[in-house]
């Protein structure tokens, strides 16, 4: 029998062709798949027909899995001799409870390893055509969560909003009117532009901008839907100046961009090359 | 003849196991190669024999090359009808300068796309057993360059030491001393963890950890060079949480795991699988 091993593994911000190679080469040889809500079906493709699969999705407020049913599943399986992912969304250790989940199969004495994964945090903005930092507008940014969770102490918006250059906001659209409050009193100007994000990366992506002021409205107005990841400083500016050249180049090629892949900050769309890709 | 197209792609953080699947795939179409020095030469050997391999690499304060240098060679070889990969270390847009980048082809009206990498602003840490965000440790973490550089205004630390949870300052080992200094004046307390991971998620990985006091001198006494990652906050305590189990448990496993691969956090030593990766 062999040895029991639980990989933690970051399934990427959406779009499969972020996965990464350890990823991949840990599903094609899995026993045992345990994936959340945010990661796409496509991936557990890649892992043997014979696996088991299985979903612990963590839907706000409505778990199918409590997270020490999770660290209990993973022990089991691994003392079992099998080899389980763990596959979550993004990366495992930004806000994805990799580190609690890390912690109990150390405690358990389970041999375990982490797979970083291509965080939304900064993919899901660079899909939107947004750095999250550029030369003279940001040379700092905070990832954090919208809310505080159950149990947990609420958000210090005021902290942030005089932290980093940039604010990479995750799950915190239910919460937006009063982060953008929060913000403005906390001494960021109510003109300070604002990205949202939704299903950054994937073929779903939208993207809506506004100003601290009024962003709030302009989400209610278009009834995005959550995972929204809020973006709040100078560099959501970028967006317009590479979308305004793209439109004086090339207006039908962006057209065509903008019916796609929402990844693309070029003048025009390139093939995603899905296909090759599964394949190679 | 094709049109030219070119990928800013991310690297990722060392490892060439963290690369993605998309990166890959241009790397196997590309006409032109053009990489920074942080890029492991292995990824390399997936472009094509006949490509066309262009180091402008990035040693600190000698540029092989001038930013506008590299923008011309992308414009003039996408112009060619050329495929162009631009490899950058981490993900393109996280100090990469990608941004000025994208900016400079859209401005020509060259076709372009961004390919996001696993930074090693996250992926580093987690090689060295420590995640950026943990439940009721940290609930934010901010990512800074630990120098202005030539032009730029110098950081202000106080700000960022008032801000998010978790510092991670990338490019900072030679500001060390004036940093962990500034951010006790700004208010982080003297016995503040801080970790120095040097070449995460390589085999070369080393990892040091001190306190905001005496990481300094301990940095000096080792003789760290960089690229050196600086990471500040509570969560630098779950590495020794981690490891005093994985001590007690199984510590042979733990030599070796600690002789070779830095990036495990778990009980023991799991297969790179390199050989299998790079084939499949």
């Amino acid at each position: 029998m062999t040895r029991g091993l639980v990989s933690l593994v970051g399934a990427g911000p959406g779009d499969p062709g972020l996965f990464t190679l350890r990823g991949r080469q840990r599903l094609r040889k899995a026993d045992v798949v345990v994936y959340d809500r945010l990661v796409d079906p496509r991936l557990l493709d890649w892992a043997p027909a014979r696996a088991r699969r299985v979903y612990v999705g963590k839907a706000c407020g409505a778990h199918a899995m409590t997270q020490d049913e999770i660290n209990c599943l993973l022990i089991r399986h691994a003392q079992a001799g099998r080899r389980v992912v763990r596959l979550k969304g993004g990366d495992p250790f930004v806000f994805g409870r990799g580190g609690e989940e890390a912690l109990a199969l150390a405690e358990a004495g389970v041999r375990h390893e982490v797979v970083p994964g291509v965080s939304s945090a900064v993919a899901a903005p660079a899909a939107a055509g947004i750095p999250v930092t550029h030369r003279g507008v940001a040379s700092s940014f905070t990832v954090v969560t919208g809310h505080g969770g159950s149990g947990r102490a609420p958000v210090d918006w005021a902290r942030h909003a005089r932290g980093a250059d940039t604010l990479v906001i995750l799950m915190g659209l239910a919460a937006l009117p009063g982060i953008a409050r929060e913000l403005i009193a906390g001494g960021r100007a109510p003109a300070t532009p604002v990205a949202l994000v939704r299903a950054g990366t994937t073929t779903d992506q939208v993207v809506l901008t506004g100003t601290l002021a009024d962003i709030a409205a302009r989400a209610a107005a278009a009834r995005l839907e959550p995972p929204v990841l809020i973006l709040v400083g100078e560099v959501v500016r970028l967006r317009e100046q590479l979308g305004v050249r793209r439109r004086s180049a090339r207006r039908a090629a962006l057209a065509r961009a903008r019916a796609g892949a929402g990844r693309l900050v070029g003048a025009a769309a390139a093939p995603r090359g899905h296909g090759s890709e599964k394949e190679d």
